[in-house]
């Protein structure tokens, strides 16, 4: 079947997440609004995959997904093809490139590392509601980067996931993990192979308490993931931080250049 | 009367603009917000006024307000009061500073200058709808330099306005107007001693007209500024730029230092 790679940019805020939640369901998801907009270009069902099951209200400058259709006699070229995908597209939802991709690609099977950006605000930004946490208690940037190097690595997440699902490995190799400062912004990175559900906004919570004085650096890893807790335990999922200050950035493939580690923002305010 | 100077952001997408609609009204505004908000921390009337009457959906980055109280015995220190005001304003506007000023003070009539900035989208982002206007057609960014360069100075740029009030001058010392682009955004930067209703929209709007190719670059001043139109003309009024992509920059007072001339976007998105 031809098979396509898109590239996905989407304000969350509206949207109850990736996920499509079925044929008939009214909630508004970015994999329904896609898909409906691929087969008004096709004029035919259609199959579209994500790399990352963005919870509702969570942001993507670099989602991936993978379009397949029933082989028709003349696929349209991608330039084509993302005009076509765009003209039928909310404003808040866009597909930045489109590429042939082999007739076998999976955006999620296929992905080797998922990168994610989280913006926090020092300051009441007005224009940054939807895209950041406005954190009022001075955060110690020190104590936040000394809590995050033991992190990187082949962990036992357990502790940063909200349901583990019965069966599923919640072994996690971190690949990159940094906190940066530009302007009024405090900006964390972080990278792995794969992320268990709620696993970014845990961490990021977690970073931020210890940002706050209120756990030491060196509690994240010692505490809760070179001991995994066995049964379920309040922190840190109390930390949890929201979702709009949260952006799916990269998905990198076999063969892809490494990702960059500067943490950097994805919606600057002046 | 004690009075202080803020300085004020907001996102303007909620609100029917500055202009207060007067007691009774329903309509949300800027104003009437920023004054609920002085009357709580006071516990009494207040006088608040702002630099600049922007438009509904208009933003701001550096909107100037005068806030005077009936003397008080302890007026609050600046940092407080600013804690308070924002402590009692939704998250899409808040106060950036604020500082004691001479009792005369009155952020309009004592302005001397008013900088605005317009974005304008190359591609749709997802993320920047009520923040840019996207112009799906390529702009010529030289053909939108040379338009700019004889309309700097005083002129009568009536043609330029919605409605000019009765008796109302229309000279207007356009203090600086320049065009510029960063990554996927074009921005528009204009100053001047004072604006008339829609002028900074209509301009851009011109301009964007002659970045089509559809005027030549001179017809801005020689058609509607050397020889301005005795009666109303349909343009430039039919090409005003939608207000989602406007900001107000800054305002200036005698003795502040010259306004920066570069045009750089109030929001980037990477």
């Amino acid at each position: 079947m031809p098979t396509w790679k898109l590239i996905v940019e989407y304000n969350g805020t509206r949207y109850a997440g990736w996920q499509s939640q079925g044929a008939g369901s009214k909630v508004k998801t970015v994999q329904g609004e896609l898909k409906a907009a691929a087969e008004a270009v096709f004029g035919r069902p259609v199959e579209l995959g994500g790399a990352g099951r963005t919870d509702a209200g969570v942001h993507a400058i670099g989602q991936v997904a993978h379009l397949k259709v029933a082989s028709s006699a003349r696929p349209p070229r991608p330039r084509d093809l993302m005009f076509g995908l765009n003209d039928g597209l909310p404003a808040d939802l866009s597909v930045r490139a489109v590429e042939r991709a082999e007739d076998r690609f999976h955006s999620r099977h296929d992905a080797v590392e998922r990168i994610y950006t989280y913006q926090i605000a020092t300051r009441p930004v007005a224009f940054g509601k939807p895209y950041c946490w406005w954190v009022k208690d001075d955060l110690d940037l020190d104590r936040m980067a000394r809590a995050t190097g033991k992190l990187v690595g082949m962990h036992d997440f357990r502790a940063f996931a909200s349901k583990p699902e019965p069966g599923e490995s919640t072994l996690v190799d971190l690949t990159q993990l940094s906190v940066g400062q530009t302007g009024d912004l405090i900006v964390v990175r972080v990278g792995a192979s794969h992320f268990l559900m709620r696993m970014v906004r845990r961490l990021v919570g977690a970073l931020v308490e210890v940002g706050r004085g209120n756990v030491p650096p060196e509690a994240l890893f010692d505490r809760f993931v070179a001991r995994p807790p066995k049964v379920p335990t309040e922190e840190p999922g109390i930390w949890t931080a929201p979702p709009a200050g949260l952006f799916l950035d990269l998905v990198r493939y076999p063969g892809d250049p490494a990702a960059p580690t500067a943490p950097v923002p994805a919606i600057l305010f002046r």
